[in-house]
């Protein structure tokens, strides 16, 4: 299937569809300067790291296109580069592809030379990233069965990333394949990732979706209505223990309890060696707003406290596989997720 | 602790707190006649099932003293009792009640009379409401160890009843033999009791409180920091299978996978001997508006589809104790879930 369109790049500008104004509307913004795609990804037009990183990458082409050539380009470059920086502060893959862009930046000469040798290098990124959800995809259609129901959580989609997804690129994959019957989508608060995002993403595919409360996710595994649990992960740990989006780990307990598989997409960017175990793992707390308040309504008294962490950690022993680019790693164990890991190293 | 303000009988209105403004604003409805109550119970100003049939207990009372006596009086009467049995389909107690009060008036002969003999009759509904509250937050209470952190969810508050509650009937004695640190209230989608109820019951006694997304429930159970979870119940089949609010089943999945004690506060109405199972018993579906908009935002694509159960079912295995207002039954099975009710008869 083709990509979504979360990003595209216009020739002078960056292209975003807009996902604040999802699913209701498909708006458009051309962020033509770094201010406009700054403020773009910190108010979350764009989001997802993997999206963010390339949609920062294609932002350091903007900063070289709207500085002027002279004697304060290198210096008025960095500068813009700088800006973009510091739009979000935990999403890993931000600060690593404008080091990627830094440093071919380093490498150029003429004004001319670094537009050039940046956008070939965003282009790159954009590239890998659709590559590695296409071989994820391909690697995880392979474990589905024909007529396949699936349930997933949150927005590991096209979305989040290049256009293709993670989660979703399984079930992109397995859907061209005529593999999947109907998606299951959790609606996960508290930010409705999955009512307001997922949904829309698999509407435009044409994948068949029905939303539910998480909390009846439990009781839609023990009646049998689902075949295979597929969703993302933000870290990998050595032993393979996740931490994904918070309710990952209860959708794992009830899968596990009912003997429904559970699948973890997880690209090798999100592997981390030096992490031993899950429990090593800082869960990001998110703020009271989230709980409090929607659109128009106040949903909490004020005297209310409130716990909202922001991802769960899922242990390694109830997860079925995890799909990564490289392959399937399936029993996990340290052992098999240093030999996906060692894989890369080769071949990178 | 005393009652909440649920709903009070004030000489010749009856006064209820109106739960449609909580948690924002504490605004009170007198209901003079059958019209008014008929209508704030249609429009969720009072919810909860034995707090529906109380405030229909009373309505007959409306409906008494708003008849011209004369020879159209018990015409007039019966014809405003069929208006409050039409406002609610499904809540059992509803039609319960007015049969009870349909029974007194059948006793009675002249208008004043049935005022009296119909006021005394709620009066009872009220009382022994209240009375198997106190009863089952005395039991529930010697369950719990000193200093104790408990999780509950959905509303099973004094907003539902008579104004003391099932499982925060237990909650409120506990905290008033100092037994109680602090409570975590899941927030309860798609409805918000537990966010919008249940902690401002809480917090207006007094009870420290956080509310969580549901998701997050079991990594909190994880993480040790729950010593038990406390819920209500909508029915208890024959073996001890429970049904109660969506998501009740996750909570005990996690509960029972490390050894949390999960225990359910369920009055012996909802005892149901001829539903042999949980297995038996028919979950309602919700609508789709639940989950599509909020307040004045829209969080589903209009294509999506969606699954909506109003409640789940808990098997016995995973529940440590059913507190009734007759007693603690533990272990469950389908013997002493039978005693209990036994009891019942016995006394009743």
């Amino acid at each position: 299937m083709d990509p979504l369109p979360t990003l595209k790049w216009m020739g002078d500008s960056l292209r975003l569809l807009d996902q604040r104004e999802l699913p209701v509307n498909e708006v458009y913004i051309d962020c033509g300067d770094v201010d406009s795609l700054a403020s773009a990804i910190r108010t979350l037009a764009v989001r997802g790291a993997p999206a963010i990183g390339i949609a920062a990458a294609y932002g350091a082409v903007l900063a070289a296109i709207t500085t002027d050539s002279g004697s304060g380009f290198r210096e008025g470059f960095l500068v813009k580069l700088d800006k973009l920086s510091g739009t979000r502060p935990t999403a890993v893959n931000l600060f690593h592809c404008i080091e990627i862009q830094r440093e071919v930046f380093r490498k150029t000469g003429t004004r001319e030379d670094a537009i050039v040798l940046l956008l070939e290098s965003a282009d790159n990124l954009l590239r890998e990233d659709l590559d590695a959800s296409r071989s994820m995809g391909c690697y995880g259609a392979e474990l589905l069965e024909p007529d396949s129901t699936v349930l997933t959580h949150c927005n590991a989609g096209g979305l989040a990333t290049a256009g293709l997804g993670t989660a979703l690129a399984i079930i992109y994959e397995a859907w061209d394949r005529g593999l999947i019957r109907k998606v299951y989508a959790d609606e996960t608060r508290p930010l409705l990732q999955g009512a307001r995002l997922t949904s829309w993403e698999l509407i435009r595919t044409g994948i068949p979706v029905d939303v539910l409360p998480d909390s009846a996710a439990a009781s839609l595994i023990r009646d049998g209505r689902i075949d295979a649990v597929i969703v993302g992960s933000d870290r990998v740990a050595a032993n393979g223990d996740i931490a994904n989006k918070i309710g990952t780990y209860s959708l794992a307990l009830a899968a596990s309890k009912h003997g429904v598989p559970f699948y973890v997409a997880a690209p090798l960017s999100t592997f981390d060696q030096a992490t031993d175990t899950g429990a090593e793992i800082i869960i990001e707390q998110r703020g009271r707003e989230e709980l409090s308040t929607l659109g128009d309504r106040q949903l909490l008294p004020p005297e209310a406290g409130f716990w909202n962490p922001a991802f769960d950690v899922t242990p390694a022993e109830l997860i079925t596989a995890i799909i990564c680019e490289k392959g399937i790693v399936s029993p996990i164990s340290s052992k098999t997720v240093a030999d996906v890991h060692s894989r890369v190293d080769m071949f990178l």
